[in-house]
Formats: C-alpha cells, structure tokens, sequence
C-alpha cells in the first residue's frame, strides 16, 4: 500500500504538518508540499472547440504521484474556513485532467484509492471546518475516492497542536490503522 | 454606494458572469476579473519575527478596490464544491493584509460593507454549493462583513443558467435592492 | 397532480403558514396540520424478535394521505435550527413504516414523489437553517424522495415574512411552477 | 461537577448507550431517559397576550434536572439525519421555559453549563451527522451552553457501535477529561 501525503500549508513545520507526522509515523510516504511546486491555476477550457490546452508546470508530476497511490491524505491548513488556495487550485486542475486524453481512465484510477482530510485551524475548528469537510466529501464522491475519515485540529501558534490531545489520539489511531 | 464585483472564474462569459450580468444591471460596478491579476499565493509568515515580506503583485491593486467599495459581490463558479482557487488565494491574502501596517484599519474599513455571494454549478448546486455559503458566513463574520444574502444558481453549459428561473428571478430581486 | 402539505408548527396562522400561503395559492392541496393529530413518538422494535407493534394513533391515516400525494409540502417552523419536534416526530415514525408489511412498497411509492421544503425562523435562517436543509436532503435521498427545492424565510413576530420579499418572490416562483 | 445525560433513544440499550456508558464510566451521572417521561409537544404561545399556559407533564422535573448539572450531554441516536423527535421535542419546549417566570433565570443558569453530543447512526454518520452537529452548535450558541465536544459513532445493528474504534477512542477520552 502506498500513500501520499498532499500538503496545502504554505509553511513548513506549521500545526497541520506536525499533526500529519503523527499520521505517518513510522510509514514510507510520499510528502508532497505542494508551495513547493508551480501549479498555475485552471484555465476552463471545457467548452472550448479544442478544449483544453497543454499547460506547462508540475502539475502533470504531481498528478502522477497521486495516481501512484493508494492512500491519500490532503493535509491542510484551514484558511479561511476552507482547504488553502494552494491546494484548492491543485484540485481545481482536476478538472482538465479527468478530460485529457492522456489520463484516459483518470476517474477510474481515482476510484481505487482511499482518502482522509487532516485540517488545523485556529477559530474552533471542529465546528467551522464542518463545511470544508462536507466539501471533500462531496469531491471525493464526485471522482469516486473512498472517503475513510478526518482529523480536525485546533491550533494557531506553532505547536499548538501539541495541545489538542483529541486530534492527537485521532492521528495515533489513523496511524495504527494505516500500519495494518 | 459603491459596488465591487469579484469574478472568481477562469473563463470569460461564464454562467456565474451571466447571472451577475442580471444583478448589477443599470448600476455603476467595479468589475474585478480575478483571473486577469496576477495573485501570488500567501506565504505564512504570521510567525515569523519580522513578519510577512512585502509582495509585488496585483493584489495591493485590487485590495484597494475592495477598500473603496460599500458593496461587496463575491461571483464564483462552483468548482469542486467550493469557490475556485483564484477567488480562495486571493481570500487567503488577507491574512497578510490583517497584520500590514499599510492597511492599520483593515478590519474595520471591511466591517463597514455588505456582502453577497453569487454561486453557480452543475452538481446540485443548491444543496451541495451550501457548505460554500456556509463557509462565506464564516468568512464575514470574522472580517466584520455584513452578509446580507446569497443566490446559488445551476448551470454546466454556456447559458445554462438562463434556465434556472428561481435564480433569475432572485438575481432580479437583488438588482432591485441594490438600486435603492 | 396533488400535492399536501404538512405543517409542523405548534401554532394556527404561523408565518410559516402564511408564507406557504403564498406557495399554494390558488392550488387544491390536502392541509395537514401535524398539531391536530395524535402521532405517537417512534418506539424503536427494529431489533426485537416480532418487530414492530402495531401502534394506534393517527399515524396511518396522516401516511396514507402522503401515499396518495404526488408532492409533499414540508412547512415547518425553524424552532432551534432545525425542524420542529412535531414534524421530526412524524419523519421518524417512516422507520416503523419502511418494515410495516402492511406497506409493501413504502420506499417506492415514496420514491414517486416531489418534495418542498418551506422554513420560516427568527435568528438568520437563511444561514442557520441550512442544515436543516442538509438533513432533509439527505432525508429525500434516504427515502427516494426527489428534492425539488427549499424556501428559507426570515419573521419572528405574526406577519413579519410580509417583509421578506425575497421568501415572497420565491413562493410565489413555486407556485407558478406547480401550477403547470 | 455533576454531570446529566439526556438520552433521545426510544430504546433501552442502543448503540447511543453503550457509546455512552464508554463516557460516563465511573463517573456519576443522573441518566435521563426521555422515553421514560411524558414531554408534551410546545404549543408556541410567544405571540399571545397571556403568554404561555401551564403544562401539566414531566418537563419540569427534568428542566429541573438539567439546571442543577454543571455538564450536559446530549446522547441521541442519529434518525433521518437529526436527534431523534423525543430529543428535539424536550428542547423545543426550552422556548416556554425561556419566558416562565418560574425560570427567570433561565438563559444564565444554562449559560455556566459545558455542553457535550453523542450520535450514533448507521448510515454515514460522520459525514451525514454533521449538519446536527451545526444545528446543535446553534442551539448552544443561543442558549448560552460552552459547546464543548462531539463524538460521531456508526452502527446499525445492537452492539455495532463497538467495532467502531474511532468513537470508542474519543468516549475514553471524554470520559478521562471529564473525570479530571
């Protein structure tokens, strides 16, 4: 079984990250931070005669990663009382991928893979992520991914996240249940 | 009263520009086509000691539009159930714009303004597009916005949404208020 | 076509009633005030041996009159975001009715069925009654009921959804439609 | 502190129970089964000169209940995607208590109280119990109740609910918190 962990935090070692490493622990994970890569964002070329464009940046490498695994966990930082722009746009360009040719069974490949969401933020997010989390669902039902569960964590100064020994807990658990 | 609109889609002409098209009809608005401004996403630097970087970018431009304005129109499509990820990075921006001694009132001149939010999808938008509005009353709570309404509308193909009489008629209806 | 509408509140001449007023103008329609009739709260005998016990209230008659409709009208008062308890009540009796071999083919005959929500609450229902919108949608698909649309209406006082000309606008949208 | 759990089933021994008893274990707590007490439905007399008439039932007793526990916990089995009408029915008539002059202090008295949910559901429950969980986060929020945690279990059949590790892991740690 191989996972991959999609980063959405534009910093490195925030409380989302720290939360996640207690998910992967001991597990060989592809990490994937997605600010560290040029993901332009989607041109809607849908109804367009020719459709989509090629759009040149790491995208295309990303998606490849992704399609790779078995396991995928969107860990992000509640920005704004959703997933971060960055890792929003990265699904965005979902878009074109399930219409080019050279991802013919880009849906069906989806369909394979399980799915979990990690989410910190720091304005009680265990209510206000409630919508974030009903999106994903709703993404994952769309593209045909197994949506297995969600760890929603409060934080706002790095390692706050230390302190929610709830979220803490769901990652040993999530953990436990990844080894098997 | 002055009028902000905000385009969040990738594309001209959409269903979600169209519906505006009948909200801001007969009234003096600022158009601000997201996609046409070059948005850089947020780097975090809220912990860091000196702070967030200054950002040479689009986004002081029309962070200053938005100031100007009494209303603001939030316009997006519905991509992956929520709004797309050029409306959500620059969303995202504010964050740096709380703590920028450039914009020492932020907060404040945003509190004084009313918001709407135009919304339009193909997959149900008007259950599945309401964890987006959710998360917009989220999102004007804490910056102070006055959210006085929203029209979710439902429309996949060019002109789709002239279809969607309820949304019409409410688009109309909101017109209407506006011109008071 | 028939339509019935159920009200769920606790109080004749409502504002929820008079903005489904609106809705079903000029309409035949089977009214049933839930308040009227004795419904007995559900007893949970799914996992007893011998089922269900026949259960003797006005349950039987109030279902039949839903059977009979092609349109269900759900007009509930918004009492602490969600439905009321009278309604909630009714809902949560489908579970006796669903193994009830006296009703075969519940499901299906449901399943036939287009279904209204109308909600009129005091504290920003158009934001705070979204979940309720939620739980009926997931109550239709549950069911097989297909969810045509809901109308969220503001008013505390007697007649205050006079003053929500949106609510208005989009009841009197509704009843133009069922006219056809 | 002492602790009161209402529970909404309308059975003995559910899954909501035995979820429950993980939380609860060693701790005193006064059980509050509402099937076992007659709560009549609210008959919403805001709106009537003389205000609200006397009812003659068990709420009291149990209103009573609640105002002397410094912790609530609601303990609902999740049906059609909501607290159960036994539940909802006990909390609609808060609205009378609120204008009983026997309570004059009804809103301050409640506000000092921690609040806790326990659902348990069999279809989808931690994505499908959400919007009751936002519900109740309103009900909190207006009625003063420090909302301050939830545990989403699944089951369907008796006992189910103890493969449900998750929600057994958090009831554990519910309970060590409450136990400090």
């Amino acid at each position: 079984m191989s996972i991959a962990v999609l980063y959405g935090s534009s910093r490195a070692d925030g409380n989302t990250e720290l939360l996640t490493d207690h998910v992967v622990k001991g597990l060989q994970v592809k990490k994937i931070f997605l600010k560290d890569y040029q993901i332009k964002d989607i041109i809607d070329q849908r109804h367009e005669e020719n459709g989509f464009d090629y759009v040149s940046d790491d995208y295309d490498h990303l998606i490849d990663l992704v399609l790779e695994s078995d396991v995928l966990i969107f860990a992000t930082p509640i920005y704004w009382y959703g997933m971060s722009g960055i890792m929003k746009s990265f699904i965005d360009r979902w878009s074109q991928t399930v219409r080019d040719e050279r991802y013919p069974n880009f849906k069906t490949r989806m369909a394979n893979k399980k799915a979990y969401v990690i989410a910190v933020g720091g304005d009680a997010p265990k209510i206000k992520g409630l919508p974030l989390i009903q999106q994903f669902s709703y993404i994952c039902n769309f593209i045909g991914l197994d949506f297995q569960g969600y760890i929603l964590g409060e934080g706002v100064k790095p390692n706050d996240i230390l302190k929610d020994e709830e979220a803490l807990i769901k990652a040993l658990n999530l953990n436990k249940k990844l080894k098997k």
